[in-house]
């Protein structure tokens, strides 16, 4: 890809994530939402997703579109995530469409099936447990701001359908640095490592689909996140597994 | 069902159809945008359901709310949609869980799947062709109205798991008064009479059910949307059949 990839929400921890992985792979223009504490090494713009006029401007002469920004805390009040993440992503979509993006990568999350966790848990959480979610399920939020997740979706399907533009929408899972989360089965289901993070959204960037939803998790033996679509699809190829990690320290490495 | 039902957007269509049919069968207290033209033979609100202290007048002592408030218009734009469909049906679930209502009765739309119409069309308007929605597919919304309709699916959703509360979300389709579309397969293969209006919305105001997502048309020869769970779960015995009537003439009854 030789233009630009707009990256929105370039502070927040998946965002992080990503620019460890791929700075070099990609011309990135980061949004920040506030002024970035050190200096990017990438052309950057600092504002808010809900200003038309400033995502014009992010959107010029870009190709692809990542986009994480919004209120991404779980416990969010309605109006924020109704204003930044279902307005927000709409005010970008429109900009992004305008400037003849062909490429949208969207940041849902694990909150936008949140409560099917509620009936079932902790037997989910195990490793021979075999239920599985694959993206086709309707949503099922546990909390406003997975309401606002599923909104998301449903506006990059819509842009798909109308303009053709190749939207993927990835619901990530626990995103920690280093090592899963310790004595948390539900982290350890739904951990996603930063390496395939990375490697997860470098895919979302490279492969040939139309619109699809996938789970963004680690290739874990505790999982109820079908990983079929993302490796099907996308060409997804994890490396890590929570289950390869005593607490801190890693015990087993399948590379 | 003793308590006071209330019906917001009474002015409206729909609500024409569900109070020409059951206005003797239930307590309504009625929600109208604007000061109706005739006085209602129910008791009335005026107001805007994005109105908090408003919606928890509505909402006090009530059983059940029919939902059809908000911007009916399938080619109305987001700002609208965002404000009066999306944020005022959360508004007004809020009052409703605070009042202590154990159903909520949403009015969907076929826009919120519109878009599934797009490579099919007109085979899917056919008699002969078999493919049916059911409900438990994704969105795939035709238009940002769609879209507000498919969030308000999601937070009904959302309340149901979380509160407990019922919900029926349904899909209308092209609801005409007298006889259907003419000249219009599509809208043939959604019609929706106001005899079967009013009975579909009395049938999810008394069945037993936790979550549903059903489509609200007639039993048409032509369709694309599944009547099962209306009618399994519902117990929706729709009379009318658009295939029955030549232009504005019935010509054939299955009464």
């Amino acid at each position: 890809m030789d233009e630009p990839v707009l990256l929105t929400g370039a502070g927040g921890r998946v965002g992080g994530a990503i620019l460890d992985g791929l700075a070099d792979d990609y011309d990135w223009r980061l949004l920040f939402h506030s002024e970035p504490a050190e200096e990017p090494a990438h052309e950057y713009l600092v504002g808010d997703v809900v200003d038309a006029d400033l995502m014009r401007e992010a959107c010029q002469g870009v190709d692809a579109v990542v986009h994480l920004a919004g209120d991404p805390r779980p416990d969010a009040p309605w109006d924020s995530v109704l204003e930044n993440n279902i307005h927000g992503t709409k005010v970008l979509y429109d900009a992004a469409i305008d400037a003849g993006v062909d490429r949208l990568v969207y940041a849902s999350s694990n909150h936008a099936v949140g409560h099917f966790e509620t009936e079932r848990r902790p037997d989910l959480y195990r490793a021979d447990d075999d239920f599985r979610l694959d993206g086709t399920e309707l949503p099922q939020p546990g909390n406003f701001y997975g309401v606002s997740k599923a909104a998301g979706e449903t506006l990059g399907r819509f842009y798909h359908d109308e303009y053709g533009v190749s939207v993927c929408n990835i619901r990530i899972g626990n995103l920690t640095e280093g090592h899963p989360p310790i004595d948390y089965e539900r982290g350890q289901a739904m951990w996603l490592s930063h390496r395939d993070c990375a490697h997860l959204h470098d895919r979302a960037l490279q492969a040939e689909y139309d619109r699809e939803i996938v789970y963004g998790i680690s290739d874990n033996d505790r999982k109820y996140y079908s990983l079929e679509r993302a490796k099907d699809v996308l060409g997804y190829e994890p490396r890590d597994n929570s289950a390869h990690f005593d607490g801190e320290e890693r015990v087993a490495d399948d590379d």
